[in-house]
């Protein structure tokens, strides 16, 4: 059922396309646009083709991390957006895709989830949160939309764990893309709601440089221990173009 | 004041160098030889070569990360281990390196090293301490000095973090390297010891293997966060040989 896609696009919205799998994204540079983060995130989570699967994707910006996935993981998903104009590039998103039957987006504060979704009901539950901590700075941001999607003015860590635990079923999959430079903020909260780091990966800008990405796979009620620091992935040659791993994800090919 | 070397050993002892630091240790496979660890662990600490400078190495060994460091560390190193034989192969170590001046041993168990060295005086403390949480195979390994050197069979890592964050002045800088399974519980209990995780490294075997290894710098009542990651450092190349970052800190060049 795609519609045109003229239809489909406001004023400063254009069609992106991840060529590795096909999927299209309205996005907009003034509002939203999905990073590398939202693709090595997808790339992180584990095959799982059941058609029962309840996913749950929080802090779902235009859906771009669920609509990766949606080869790689059978079932239903659930975007939830707190920006409504957001919320409703994710559904255009989802249109544009012929993916209805499969999503639907709530227009939710991840706080409210559980108004629309029942507790301990999800399988999978992904997020590519805001990243940085309120400051000074981040509250005078002209751009609301980024100022939310960047900075934790309207939820945080806490409460993004928080959730992903309380949706997630007792051995559910939590997946999570962050900032190294908070990871022991990150593994102290994930274990405060039972949630149990179980994989990592660490993704550098360049060789020589320091993280700056984690990806992380928790399981809830996990037995503790056992991390997995999985092989490194950087992300730029020396030269500053894309290594061919990278690549191989944004475009389909080497 | 170096001895005669035949002097200086027992039957099953030899004596092994690091080349590229010109340290010699003795060394003795049915009871301690350092291994990678000890090197990487030194090459983790950052130089600083302040006279005053008061360094303690925990579960020290042969004292190897200690001797490692004697020109990258200045000031006098404490050396304290709770096995006789090996405390002994240590004093003899540093003897054979002339190095008496700088060093002593103390042969101690961990748990009771305040009470020859007082809470609070150490700028840097090291530790490579035993990895493996003690399971009914550890108890019944019939080598007791490989046992207790890699199980935790006499103290465990919240004794180490305990006696690390004791003996380090405010601001002083701790140093561990231990394995990334035990990461979530690794950084919890230097949190609770007021030690705050400052700089990681993760130690890869091969290229598409997980880390084996990570060390950690932590810093006495420093400011939570801002943690950082630094660029991996995969041991072998696919081949299994040693990749030149490894053969210039073992040997002394590419």
């Amino acid at each position: 059922m795609m519609k045109n896609q003229a239809d489909l696009l406001k004023a400063d919205e254009r069609i992106d396309q991840l060529y590795s799998n096909d999927v299209r994204l309205i996005q907009s540079p003034s509002c939203f646009a999905f990073s590398l983060d939202a693709v090595l995130l997808a790339d992180f989570v584990r095959p799982n083709r059941r058609r029962q699967l309840r996913i749950v994707d929080l802090c779902a910006g235009n859906a771009a991390v669920g609509l990766f996935l949606h080869n790689k993981l059978g079932g239903q998903f659930t975007e939830v957006e707190l920006q409504t104009r957001i919320a409703d590039m994710a559904r255009r998103s989802i249109a544009l895709n012929g993916l209805t039957d499969r999503y639907r987006v709530l227009n939710l504060d991840i706080a409210d989830v559980f108004s629309a979704i029942p507790k301990d009901s999800a399988d999978i539950v992904l997020c590519n949160p805001p990243y940085f901590p309120v400051t000074e700075k981040s509250q005078k941001n002209p751009n609301q939309y980024l100022a939310i999607a960047r900075h934790e003015l309207k939820t945080n860590l806490a409460m993004v764990a928080q959730q992903m635990s309380g949706l997630l079923k007792m051995n559910g999959h939590g997946y999570l893309v962050h900032r190294p430079d908070r990871l022991t903020e990150i593994l102290t909260v994930l274990q405060q709601q039972r949630l149990v780091p179980k994989r990592l990966r660490f993704i550098y800008p360049k060789p020589g440089r320091d993280a700056n990405m984690v990806l992380i796979e928790a399981i809830k009620d996990g037995k503790p221990g056992g991390l997995k620091v999985v092989p490194p992935l950087i992300v730029n040659d020396e030269a500053g173009n894309y290594r061919p791993e990278v690549r191989k994800l944004l475009y389909g090919k080497d």
